[in-house]
């Protein structure tokens, strides 16, 4: 039996990044930047203002409250070299600016519209009431502030956010170069299964992994392929299996515990799998393998429970897709939260408990044990938000005692 | 100026949920769930097996070690009435069994594989050596366990997670009726502005807004429906926002200042927009509206530079998306995390900086602010998973200091 820390220098060791792929911004959401991206210009690229006001010299304002003659307004989108479209700044003068707009040449400060008074009517006055001085500079973003022409706006390795798809956008990048999104073959190994939609009988259960591993592949941001049931037959399992191989990852599950109709990992090395894990020390999750092919298809066997399954989907797999696909920080950490209920004791394994987590008024996250009763039990999973992670060997958690937690979602 | 929670209460008293659709299950992921979802059957629907080993009689281990006799294999998937196939069970039996398979008639107890040890050779073994007793029911889930026929597993409401698909999956629901994704039409106003893969002259800047707004619906689990450029002229703004005003929500940014060419609002009325909020209390963001027309469609008239739309967006409009889709828990709440850095002191507004939280060893949440340079700067936003919130009026914040975050990603 390994520990996770072990597990992920197998993985993260046996991972290459795939390929890469152009695509336009907007196709970009939750992928991972291949290639950086450089501002091609100086952002901003001229001197602006950073309030709707009027743009002033401060010396002229030094002895405010004083009234300053209104020469014009800045007409931001039809300026290319000077904003004040070749007035000649004199002593005394003021022109309306916006938030945004390009400072024109002779101004050096910009005073709020809120600490002014037009004095003449119509839209522009004639004239503006200036209350207060102002230092030069005030309200002034200088050309290339946020960024020089050239300079790296995005490395390579970055999950693109919104925020970070604002930044590409703002330096131009209207195409980008991003990781392939890797497939990730699902296959459910048991002759007990039926589809979902149908009516079990006897000792049949629903394929209901396939779907969740389908749902999970999507949150990773991967394309999930659905391989369907296959039944306890190795003949019919190397087939399945060597139609799986062909994409990046196989997840299959079932078969890999010790029971007598376990033969997947027998029939995953029949079709030229090395395993790098074989049995890990972490509960639920005792019996997930993970094998490479020569390929390089990624293998991953998980328990045929659900919870087994999730837990070892978010532990392994999530961190291996976003390892294929060049991500840095990819490893899950904890955070520290405050336990509502009771644990039992750890024994020789780390455990991992599906959990739901709240946001107390006072800002702690306060976690909460499922009631679920089983790593069969895909309802009382249904509500995770969090898994909390106990140490091997430790004695039991107390309602009330720090614990430590892996954020499923956005809390 | 109103603040943050006056402002939820406006935007909540005037959403209505929109309407719904049957998707196939797959297809639910992170939408909302608009009819709950019950058990068709009892689950598990027999008593089945939480071990690979072999079911017994715990009356025939009591004096173990015990040898038994092995009078077959339980093929799961064949069996309909009697996993035993009519065999009758006679003291001094065991069958061996597979992990969730179902627990013959007369056995009452299971014993893990590793506990025994096989007498007789082939892939059934003739004996089996049981070598501690059991207690009755030792590792079997009892039918119903997780769920009985009729109870309900999901609530309408409930956020469609991969856990969630898990559930409904077993409880058979291959369709599932979920709220309609809302579209948002993402309009900008300025004259200024350029499509992003334009290279700006004198005045002109990047319409970078209309992409990041793009990613920030999507990950709303939103339809954006990308409207363009529309410059400051109040004919076409009344022409675009019309158009617009088709969709569930309407973002609209820039043209809500104070400046000269700021008429937004003004033209938002013509088209028959009531306003319920007209300045915020947050920094930035204070001149964000929320108004809605009589066929409920929801608008919010945002600032145009980068990272107020995007804050204005996070507070106010993901909410809101959330609440047109009939979500419970949509408000975002803040969790503590210690800052790294130095924060200046807030006025009169509660303030939102754009931040970076990382994880210590030690499961706390350090954040750091970014060294963003004013609200134009898209290039200092692209890093951020969280935004620091201030509250009014407080003094500076140290470096160690405690401070509030909300969390924009998995972090």
């Amino acid at each position: 039996m390994i520990d996770i820390d072990e597990a992920y220098r197998r993985v993260f060791a046996n991972i290459e990044p795939i390929d890469t792929v152009e695509v336009v911004l907007d196709d970009s959401l939750h992928r991972t930047l291949a290639r950086s991206i450089q501002c091609d210009l100086d952002h901003p690229p001229f001197d602006r203002s950073v309030m709707d006001g009027y743009a002033v010299r401060a010396a002229d304002v030094a002895g405010a409250p004083v009234t300053l003659r209104v020469t014009g307004q800045i007409a931001a989108e039809t300026w290319v070299d000077d904003p004040a479209g070749g007035h000649a700044w004199a002593p005394g003068e003021a022109m309306q600016i916006n938030t945004g707009a390009p400072i024109p040449r002779g101004a050096d400060a910009v005073v709020r519209v809120e600490l002014t008074e037009p004095v003449g009517g119509g839209e522009l006055p004639e004239q503006v009431l200036i209350r207060n001085p102002v230092e030069p500079g005030t309200f002034i973003t200088r050309r290339a502030t946020y960024g020089s022409a050239g300079q790296t706006v995005l490395q390579a390795g970055t999950l693109m956010t919104p925020a970070a798809i604002g930044a590409a956008a703002a330096a131009g990048a209207s195409r980008v170069t991003v990781y392939r999104k890797p497939t990730v073959a699902l296959l459910s190994t048991g002759g007990e299964l039926v589809e979902i939609d149908c009516v079990p009988r006897g000792a049949q259960i629903r394929n209901s992994n396939q779907h969740q591993l389908h749902a999970l592949v999507l949150s990773a941001h991967a394309e999930p392929a659905p391989m369907g049931i296959v039944p306890d037959d190795r003949q019919e399992l190397r087939e399945s299996i060597k139609a799986a191989l062909r994409h990046d990852v196989l997840c299959i599950t079932g078969g890999v515990s010790m029971g007598a109709f376990d033969f997947v990992p027998e029939v995953l090395e029949q079709c030229g799998a090395r395993f790098h894990i074989q049995k890990m020390a972490i509960k639920p999750g005792r019996p997930i393998q993970f094998a490479t092919t020569d390929d390089g298809t990624l293998i991953f066997a998980l328990p045929g429970n659900p919870v087994s399954a999730f837990v070892g989907f978010e532990l392994l797999v999530r961190p291996a897709l976003a390892a294929l696909q060049g991500r840095t920080g990819r490893i899950p950490k904890p955070i520290q939260a405050q336990l509502r209920g009771t644990l039992s004791a750890t024994r020789d394994r780390r455990a991992y408990v599906p959990a739901r987590v709240e946001i107390s008024d006072d800002g702690l996250c306060v976690v909460e044990p499922l009631s679920w009763r089983g790593s069969g039990d895909a309802f009382g999973l249904a509500g995770a938000n969090a898994m909390i992670v106990r140490p091997p060997n430790v004695a039991n958690a107390e309602n009330g005692q720090t614990v430590s937690i892996l954020l499923l979602d956005r809390v």
